[in-house]
This record gives structure tokens, C-alpha cells and sequence, in this order.
């Protein structure tokens, strides 16, 4: 049951739940022990995929020069040249994925549009793994001791990273004219826009799908993240929008009753008895929440193996029982289809993996730099609730001994006001966003520029145009896919 | 003396000498204990500059969360506002100088080009001090005393400060809406640039005056800096040019003879008998390389008090000498105009300041991110030298406990190619140049696009346009600076 148990936690950008102080298990506290992110690097869907592995002595701090910060560190990479012809004049490009936090393996997997396109561009490419993912451990094992080793995690190192392992790299495979694209999905999204606009003397151009670089601060409000989960149920049904908005006070009625507990036990097949009715609640907000992110058009397994189109599924189902049945059986039956698709499980550790000692990177993501503030509206079909600056940097002091610095990603990166600072700064973004995953609020909607170009589907979820081409992929994702090869065409030419 | 002792190490991008290892005190040892710069920030030249001084709660460490970069010190700013006025939409422009290597007043009084021109933008003015100089020590006396603190002493986390610091200006003076523009002058020009390539979104543009961005790696031909001192005199006159060329080797041909020392104390009228040659070495070398530096059209005290066009009047002097006056006669005349233009000094204290514990920033950037190599070829008056990395890097090493990272500032700033990178990304920029001023080989020379303009002046020397104007300024000079407010203007509008 690794697998269940740490995905919450593997997701690039977990949503924080917004009043935590309600939770006696916060979502942004880990659920997994380290060991089941170093397992995972070891348990590869697809071991054949055609990639060689490296490693390359990084630096671990590139922006003070204590002694200490000359340390290095192995961080992984993945390549395959098996497309890279770099012909007469050695212009052939290379395109680059800017890892996210997760091992690097899971993005190259799920990133197969580097594939597809490689042998029309004989491009070498290069995917790189984020510091403190995967492998890339710059303590080993002691990386996530505390933050004295963690404070190395951020990602202005990330960034600077990329640049210096792609120069090297470049200079080794005497490649210094051949351009690098950087592509990048999620937080791997923002990662390449950011890198672009960092390091525009790296690389030529950024595809920066579902990259929520605007969810900072106060630029998007802060309910739309779960207004948008919300709108995807309501609109596939509004019964099933409703049943799962009614659920969270029946989840709370009954355990509050006596046997509650017991009960709930009962109804959500857990393989033993539950201890706290948060744990459910987190495992149906879960659910629902990630299912919206990834209501991909064709099947797909990126968190979990789910159907095409899975909101339309869970809504079928939740809107196939009769009107009298328990919200409680309805929510849980739709969370089975996330949780429990291919039908082998016979119960659920809906309490496991939550290991109040474990450790995660992107918590600590999540309580330094990466502050993005969410609220539950009433409109929405989760419990409305508010956010607090303060209290959250309470809960991570408590957790890391460190505050947030809640102001930090818009005074280095910016996004207030980007349609007018980009409008003449900056040139080869692509942002894409599909307006099924909530991420998409949070993300460049909008042309800024002749070459800072918003692509955006309608039914499009979270990166779904960085995902493997299928047979039956749809029109409009062919077509967003087409676009996305045209542009990187223009740049490269 | 202490003026005189820690000018050179004070001086922005002191040039280091090709071939230490011939020296005994190489140039980018430390000349001058702490102290100097400290007493420096009390004795003013000018105390009645219209600034008002604060201070700002700076972080130590932007890029890390370990708990110690959450240290807090004090970063000095100046500010004028006696011609800000914001008007009814509050857009008045804010013009900040970005601080370089040494205490802020120094750099309010010999930028005066901001005070001429703030009344007829309205202009908010403030200079922000560099971390690590003048009153801006994070770790107070013991800044300088290793590694360890020395170590946060960046480019990087500079321009982070300025940032954030801005940010929170503007915020604390509800002056969101006001356009900020950057001003530097030598380190403080690349700071400017840099800050307008990575903090698009806080200023608005940048002017970087005299700013060798160009001066890394081998972008830049290792010789051009001595080889442009030289022609500065070459110019001049050939025969003052070759007096130069031909004196190093009578220097060490009288240092080596019998009571030679006691010879080359009288004529350099040293105040203590001078126990190294190398030291007189230094002591001319930084006349003739500084003088050309501030080959001003008027007469001014940047470095020291000089008259208009000083090589000329550096050259009148040792052409004014009979043919077969001794040429160290001859060169220590001239040098006696660069250090005792005043005349009030009746001796020199050469090896006064050289002091081997004193620690002195520049020094230790140029050990660490700031590597500029260079070399003095044949063609140059000075003894031709060559430059080697890991000799360089071994002298770090056994100074400060760390070696450079040579190629840094080009992977994070770029430099290579600057023209194709920059040509489709970027804007705003103004760089102008003195070509009397050998740092201008180092600069960006020609316009790279609409927006990124190069200002070069044949006659200009270094960052001479930042000077208050004078009643003596040649046409060419008030020509330029009418360019670079008709840009900002543009920039503003």
C-alpha cells in the first residue's frame, strides 16, 4: 500500500487545506517516510523507457561560498540521444525537463511529448532531477533531517542547478550551439518559465504547462483553486456537486454519534478500525480534489490509473444510487473509483503513510517559499474556510523551526502586474493550462506578448498536453499539441 | 594617510595584477584594516549632502531557509525627497542607486547626475548601500573575519536586498504606482544591469553606467584593460608612454644594486625607508591605472583630487623633464600629481596600509564570484604578464579558505553572445562608457536592440556621466546625459 500512502504527498503541488487548524492532521504535514520516495525510484512502471542515467557533481549552494556551500552533491539525469543528429553545423537543439518535485523518473514517464516530438527536432534530450527529489539527495539519508540540510531545498537552487549542469553539459558534448528548450509541467512548469526568464542566455525558450506562477500572494483569489475543483463537478452534474457538498457534515454527524467511528470504518472499508474522522475527510478531499486535476479526456495513470473523463465516472456513479442512500456510500463509492480502479482492493489503509515523523519536500516547499493561500468560498463544495498568514507560518515554525517568507516568490520572480512587466520584457513562453484542472487559476490565461503566448483548452487538464500521445486523444489536444510544436519551431529557426 | 592607504583597495573593480606571484603583496590582498572604511563613513567629504540616512531590516541569506539565514541586520539607504512629488495618480518615479563596493555617501557624492536630474522627474532618490560595506556589516567587527561571514557576501543576495528592499519602500510609502529606475556606476552599473535582467518586475529600467559585464571568461581579450591604460597615455604622448614602459625595469635594476632601497626611499620620499621594491611597483602602477580611470574632461575628486584631463597633465610633466633625467625621477613626479595633486605632502607613506590581516571585500569577491582575468601584453607599458586560473585559485585558497568559481558570473548572468540574447529579451538598459576609461573594454559598446542602448563618448572616462554636472563640461559630455534623460523619460512615459 506504499503506493496509496504516499501519493498525496508525491503530488507536485499538494493542495494546502485551507483551515488546517480544523484538521488534526494537517495535509501539508508529510504522510510518507522518506524511505518510500527513495523506494519508488526503484520501482519504475515502465523500466524499458529509453533513458541512460547520470550523474553530475553539483554544487550545493550556488549563492554564498562558506566553505560548507562547495559541498557536492550527485544529482540525477536522464538522457537519450537516440534522435540527436546534430548535423553539419552541430545546431541540433536539446530540450531539457526541469524537474519537479518527485524522482525524475515518474516525470519522464508522464512527460512522453518530449518523446513524441524528439525525432522531428533529432533533439537530445535531458531530463533533470530536482535537489532533494528522487536521488538527488545532497545529505543521503540526512537530507530531510532538518532545516539546516533542508534550507538547501528552494528553488532559486533548483534553477541555478539547471544552469550550471546544462552548461557543462553543453561544453562536454561540445554543443555549445545547439539551443535548449526547457519544458516543464506543474511546478516543473513554473520552474521553466522561471529558467527562462533567470537564465534567458541558457535557454532559447520555455513550454511551461499548468504552471501556476500567478498563485502567490494576492494576484489570484484565493478561493478560486477550490471554486474551480468545485465547478468541474457541478458542471458534469449538479446532484453530484451537491451529495459530495453535503457529505463533509453527514462524515462529521456521524462520528460524532456513538459507533460512529465504527461505522465510518465500516462504510469506507478500512483495513482497520480508523482512529479520526480527519483521516476520511482527507481521503475523500483527496479524491476529489486530484481526480479534478487530472480529469484527463483518455485513461491515463499519472496519480492513480483512472477512466477517461473521471469526475463524468464519479458523477455516474454517485448519481447512479438511489436518491434515499447515505451521502457517505455515495462519496465513498466515487472516491473507490480513485482510490480503487482496478477493482483488486478489498479494503483501504486510509490511515496509513501518515507518519507524523516522516518527511517531505514539498511541505517544507510549502512553509518557506511556495506560499500560495487557499480558502474554501460557500460556493464551494467543500466546508468554507479562511487563511491565515500568521497561523499557517505558526504551524511551520512548530513543524521546521522556520517561518515562511510569504512575499518572497513575487519580489524574486514576480507576477503582479506580469501582462505589463512582460509586455516588454521577455520573450518564448509558452504557458498552457487546461480549464479542468484547478491549477489553472493560477496560471497565465492570457497572450502578453507577440511570443509570451497563453495556450488554453477548455476541456485540458494538468499538463495533459505534455502527456504521451494516444489514439485517442481528441481534437482540440492534437491541435493545442500542433501549435505547441509550431512555436518551438519558430525559436529554434 | 589613511585616505591615501586604502584608496586602491577601495577602488570598485580594483584591477588585479596579472602575475601575483611576482609580487610579494599581491594587488588583491588586503591594503587597508577594516577600520579605514569605517573611519571613511564618519569623515564625509561633504557632511551637508541632502540625504537623510535609515536604516532597513535586511535577511541574511535569501536563497537558503536554514534558520541562520533568517538573520537580520542592518542595511543603510540615503534618501532625498525634496523633489518627490508624486502628483494626483502618485506615479512620481523612484530612482535608485544600486550600492557597490564601498560605503554608500561615497557613492551619493560622486553621483550627483541624480540630483541634477530628480527635480525635473519629480524624483524620489535612494541610494542603498552594498551588504558588506560601509555601515551595512551583517556580522558588525566580524564580518570580515573568515569564510564563514565573508561568505554572504554575493552579488546575488545584493541584488535580493535591493529587491526586497524596494518593495518594502514602496509599500511603506503607498508608492506602488511609481515607476523605479536604476542607477550604477562601475560594480554598481553591472549591479544595475543584472538587477534589470532579473527584477523586471521592480524596476523599470537601469541606467549602468561604465559597467564591464563583459570582463569574464574569455569574452572580453584578457589584455584589452592594459592595453587600454596604456594607450591613454600612448595617446598622450609617445614618449611619456615609453618613460612608463622603460621605468619598471630601472625600478628593480636600482633595487637590486647596493643601498638601492635607500635610494628608491629618496626618490619616492618615502616617510620610512622602504623595505620592498614591490611596493613602489604598486604604488605607480595605481597612479597610472587609476588616473586613467578618472581621465576626466574637468577637474574632480573621485579617488583623488585631480585636475581636468590628469594623463595629460601626467605626461606634460614627465615630457617637461630633460631627456637624460632619470626615468624614476620622472615617473615618481607624475605619480606625485595623482597622490599629491594638493601639494601639501612632503612624504609618502607607500608601505603605510599594507597591512597582511587587514580584510577588505572587494578582495574577497574577486576571490570568490568576481574572476576577471587579466594579462599585460608586450604592447602595453607595463611588464607583460600572463594569468592562470588555478594559480589564482591557490591564492584564494591559502587567503580566504575557498577557491573562485570562475565561470559563475556568466552562467548566472550570461555575457556570451550578448547580442543574440539579449537582441530578442530584455529592455530598458542604458549602458554608456568612457573610452579613456579602461574598464569601457570590458562594457557593452554598441546598441543590442531599440531598448538596450550603448552610450559611448570618445573622451569620457570612468562612469563620468554619473558626476554632478560642472560649468566646465565639454559639449559631448551635457550631449549624453541629454540622451540618457530623453531615454528615462521614455522609459517613464
Amino acid at each position: 500500500m506504499a503506493w496509496v500512502s504516499w501519493l498525496p504527498s508525491m503530488l507536485l503541488l499538494f493542495p494546502i487545506f485551507a483551515s488546517t487548524a480544523v484538521f488534526s492532521l494537517p495535509a501539508f504535514f508529510p504522510r510518507a517516510p522518506l524511505q518510500s520516495l527513495t523506494q519508488r525510484a526503484q520501482t519504475l512502471k515502465d523500466p524499458k523507457l529509453p533513458f541512460t542515467t547520470h550523474f553530475f557533481p553539483q554544487q550545493l549552494d550556488h549563492f554564498t561560498f562558506q566553505p560548507k556551500a562547495y559541498k557536492v552533491f550527485s544529482q540525477k539525469y536522464l538522457m537519450n540521444s537516440t534522435y540527436w543528429d546534430q548535423g553539419p553545423n552541430h545546431t541540433a537543439p536539446i530540450f531539457v525537463y526541469t524537474g519537479n518535485e518527485g524522482n525524475i523518473e515518474w516525470f519522464a514517464e508522464n512527460t512522453g511529448f518530449m518523446l513524441d516530438i524528439a525525432p522531428k527536432f533529432h533533439a537530445l534530450l535531458v531530463f533533470i532531477e530536482h535537489r532533494f527529489y528522487g536521488e538527488s539527495m545532497p545529505f543521503g539519508k540526512e537530507s530531510y533531517e532538518s532545516a539546516e540540510t533542508l534550507g538547501y531545498l528552494t528553488s532559486t537552487q533548483a534553477l541555478a542547478d539547471y544552469a550550471v549542469l546544462i552548461r557543462s553539459l553543453k561544453q562536454n558534448l561540445s554543443a555549445e550551439a545547439s539551443p535548449v528548450v526547457v519544458f516543464g509541467g506543474s511546478y516543473g512548469g513554473m520552474l521553466a518559465a522561471w529558467f527562462r526568464l533567470k537564465y534567458p542566455h541558457i535557454a532559447i525558450g520555455a513550454l511551461a504547462s499548468s504552471a501556476p506562477i500567478l498563485e502567490f500572494d494576492t494576484i489570484t483569489p484565493w478561493s478560486s483553486f477550490y471554486d474551480a475543483v468545485s465547478e468541474d463537478y457541478k458542471d458534469e452534474s449538479m446532484n453530484c456537486f451537491e451529495v459530495i457538498k453535503e457529505s463533509w457534515n453527514e462524515l462529521m454527524a456521524v462520528a460524532a454519534r456513538k459507533g460512529g467511528m465504527l461505522e465510518l470504518s465500516k462504510t469506507f472499508r478500512a483495513c482497520k478500525s480508523l482512529q479520526s474522522v480527519y483521516s476520511v475527510h482527507d481521503w475523500l478531499w483527496t479524491a476529489f480534489v486530484y481526480t479534478a486535476m487530472v480529469d484527463y479526456p483518455t485513461a491515463a495513470d499519472f496519480l492513480m490509473p483512472l477512466p477517461a473523463y473521471p469526475i463524468k465516472e464519479m458523477c455516474r456513479i454517485i448519481d447512479g444510487f438511489p436518491q434515499g442512500e447515505s451521502k457517505l456510500t455515495k462519496v465513498f463509492s466515487a472516491a473507490n473509483l480513485y482510490y480503487n480502479y482496478s477493482g483488486n482492493k478489498s479494503c483501504f489503509d486510509i490511515e496509513n503513510g501518515t507518519d507524523p515523523h516522516g518527511l517531505h519536500g514539498w511541505d517544507w516547499q510549502a512553509c518557506t517559499e511556495m506560499v500560495m493561500p487557499m480558502t474554501c468560498s460557500n460556493e464551494s463544495m467543500f466546508p468554507s474556510s479562511s487563511y491565515d498568514y500568521n497561523e499557517f507560518g505558526d504551524e511551520c515554525m512548530a513543524k521546521y523551526g522556520v517561518r515562511p517568507r510569504p512575499h518572497w516568490i513575487t519580489t524574486e520572480y514576480g507576477g503582479n502586474r506580469i501582462d505589463a512587466v512582460l509586455k516588454r520584457f521577455g520573450s518564448n513562453i509558452i504557458f498552457s493550462n487546461g480549464m479542468r484542472d484547478p491549477w489553472s487559476r493560477g496560471g497565465v490565461l492570457r497572450n502578453i506578448s507577440s511570443s509570451i503566448i497563453a495556450l488554453v483548452t477548455e476541456k485540458g487538464a494538468h499538463h495533459l498536453d505534455l502527456r504521451f500521445a494516444t489514439k485517442d486523444d481528441p481534437k482540440w489536444l492534437l491541435e493545442q499539441r500542433k501549435q505547441e510544436i509550431d512555436i518551438i519551431q519558430s525559436w529554434i529557426d
